[in-house]
């Protein structure tokens, strides 16, 4: 479902590692340790705004969000779920997923503009990504 | 669809005027005039997350986080949407949906925890339930 012409906004990739892709999205991990952080990106060119995708696409994307807070709650226990679609900063259409602990680096605050970015040691970003790539069936990006 | 056991959170009450109920959810005006800001409460008992929901109430809740994107883009023509369920401080399920403009109180950051909260003159509030009311066809809370 995606569109050849679909580049991922630069910033996103620079903060991020790729999981895979879903039918709709490009699947994220935002590398930063502090939160189990999931970044997705629908595939569609010049998108901005999730009013923008026809029924059909919201509902497959809706999908997937489900999909991944399910991984998230499955892998990581928490307190609660942020889901957020944002994009003051980056304007391409991206949907935030987050695992949230009472008494994490930002609680009970949103986690964005919080301290710095604390990426991965490369072992704990494999293990974590291959988890991933493997509960939610993602192909090769 | 709601829950005759459902009860708004009081600090959702507190801070909101009420617009009316949609089919799922209460919708709800965040009192502060700094952000076109709605919040859509799905009227189910206990609700936390998006996840608990079934699909059909999900693509239900969703047609109607659509239909308030659409008449905030009608009414205030933003820069930017910001889509968000975080349940952090208040866990009852909650959706906002904020239209955003360069240069707002809190551009290009998130509007949660920014300075204090700007209560509407009583004519602004009025007439701006008014229009929503209209808009989105609400019947009374």
């Amino acid at each position: 479902m995606g569109d050849i012409a679909f580049q991922l906004d630069p910033r996103l990739a620079g903060d991020t590692h790729t999981v895979g892709d879903l039918a709709v999205s490009r699947l994220l991990l935002m590398d930063d340790a502090r939160w189990p952080w999931l970044i997705l990106v629908p595939r569609r060119a010049g998108l901005r705004e999730l009013i923008e995708l026809e029924r059909d696409t919201q509902h497959a994307l809706l999908e997937e969000i489900n999909a991944c807070a399910h991984v998230l709650h499955a892998l990581h226990k928490p307190d609660k779920l942020n889901i957020a679609a944002l994009g003051n900063v980056v304007p391409q259409l991206h949907v935030h997923v987050i695992a949230r602990h009472v008494g994490d680096a930002a609680w009970p605050r949103p986690v964005w503009g919080v301290g710095a970015r604390e990426a991965y040691a490369p072992a704990a970003r494999d293990e974590r990504l291959a988890a991933l790539r493997t509960a939610l069936r993602c192909t090769p990006a």
